[in-house]
């Protein structure tokens, strides 16, 4: 079994109230394929230019990422991102975008990553999402993610992109821009009813939530004094998430399953915002998960309560 | 073992996405009384006008709840609130609000309601907070709740009753408006450290949280495709919440029951939005609380992980 993802590989520069970062690698197919490689095998499709180097390809490598589809473009740059976190550390301020060798990224997929058992298509312009889908045609499972620029400016695209999919993983904010229904129950209905049979629903330091046919799932925030850098979390929350559900050896999840994954999701991106980039996550122990996915356990129990009256 | 609850009780006009109400009784000590009564006996110090008739008093003395310290005033009229939600239900957007008799209002409480074994402050004046708060010297336990309204004028005074309390029920956002910290787990240390033991955060759709001396717990909000009106989701939280602890007949609660009491607060929330003001509540069962409180169980549980790599 492995995962393949597509998506942006990437130098950010970032600023947040801990401090600033004027290069460090990022990129949706970065975290998620970090995070994901605790759990399964990882492919990484994408591009990067020459100013990617070999200390960035070790990143990939230490964590036994798989990067023969990782095309590196010579005399060009790689995709670049400039963000600002301020105080509520919620919102990314968007500084400086340029696309470089991501504009003309249009992948042929290598045979090992075609045959990936899960594909998560991280968020790219949607018409390269489906036609990265179109070549796994072996996949059990496919997952969305995309962003409020494609809600905007390539909608029936998205939603195209939407039918094709088992899984779409987005925010609160997207969820609700995307049907234009503020209440997440009904939204979900919406989304559902598309064909994803699965939506979950990324709500930031509220944690996040789940509707499947089975119903709902919620897990929390973890209660972090230190969050240090945002960036990254929902694609690390992803890796985490289909890592996990891939590490199972099977193409049929129980809701059981799937309610690990989220826990497993929410474990990663709790540890990703400790630091900036993938720093934390590059030290990250798989003791450490194992602990801290007990410590969700432990914050959300409650024993049966006593009715002194009506029962 | 009884509640007292202290604040208004009053006549609301609300317009919400699924209609409006010219005139519904309304008001926080109504909505925590209604709530807690399904628990344990409860008294309601306040006061209403000559508009506050039978049919208002009924909805008390139906539930058994003491109105003995419910004044009503000759020649003047209640306190009336008119507010609209919008689309998204969780903004109350203030139209109309006239103290009329709860101007010059400054109890004194009787024997009977000065005996409680939990007081509960609601969100009134911060210096009559502390009247009442003294007047109730056997209370095990006091909780408090406020508005930004008294942050921004009565901070100092709001802060000094904070102090003389062990709970603390405020909404997410009056959190870091007090503490000007955005990191709601910081937040909550700046709280706990005036004075109160616990405090529960209050987060609309998101469900609620609680800091402890035992550390950390969540509960999600109940996904409901319907809210028809939030008016008083947060006050029938907090009945629910002391509601619950004091039918347990005990001055000293452990983190378990800390943690049913969140669950049944949140319980009881989620029905008071299902319908306009406290209609709901008004037809509210105690096999319909049972049996909530248990799909809460049902969409927080998870099981244990299995983890093919690392352990």
């Amino acid at each position: 079994m492995a995962v393949t993802v597509v998506g942006s590989v990437a130098f950010d520069a970032l600023e947040t109230p801990f401090g600033h970062r004027d290069r460090i690698m990022g990129g949706a197919a970065t975290h998620f394929s970090i995070a994901a490689s605790f759990f399964t095998d990882v492919s990484v499709v994408g591009v990067v230019g020459e100013d990617f180097g070999d200390a960035e390809l070790d990143v990939f490598r230490s964590r036994g990422i798989n990067i023969d589809d990782l095309e590196q473009v010579e005399g060009e740059r790689s995709f670049f991102w400039k963000g600002r976190y301020e105080g509520d550390m919620n919102v990314a301020h968007t500084l400086d975008t340029q696309l470089n060798v991501f504009a003309d990224f249009d992948p042929t997929l290598s045979p090992a990553a075609r045959s990936a058992s899960i594909l998560f298509l991280a968020n790219i312009q949607p018409d390269l999402q489906r036609r990265v889908r179109a070549q796994c045609t072996q996949a059990h499972l496919v997952g969305l993610d995309s962003m409020n620029y494609w809600i905007d400016s390539a909608r029936d695209s998205l939603i195209q992109t939407m039918r094709e999919v088992d899984v779409v993983v987005f925010n609160d904010i997207e969820v609700r821009m995307l049907t234009g229904e503020p209440n997440i129950a009904l939204a979900a209905k919406q989304i559902r009813a598309l064909g994803p049979q699965l939506l979950v629903v990324k709500e930031g330091p509220y944690g996040a939530c789940m509707f499947s046919d089975d119903g709902f799932f919620s897990v929390p925030g973890y209660p972090l004094e230190r969050v240090v850098d945002p960036t990254g979390a929902g694609d690390s929350f992803a890796g985490g998430f289909f890592g996990y559900l891939d590490s199972l050896g099977t193409s049929s999840w129980s809701e059981s399953d799937l309610r690990c994954a989220a826990v497993c999701a929410s474990t990663v991106a709790s540890f990703c915002v400790e630091d900036f980039g993938s720093d934390r996550l590059q030290r990250l122990t798989h003791e450490e998960i194992a602990q801290r996915f007990e410590e969700f356990r432990s914050i959300t129990v409650f024993e049966a309560p006593i009715f002194a009256r009506g029962t």
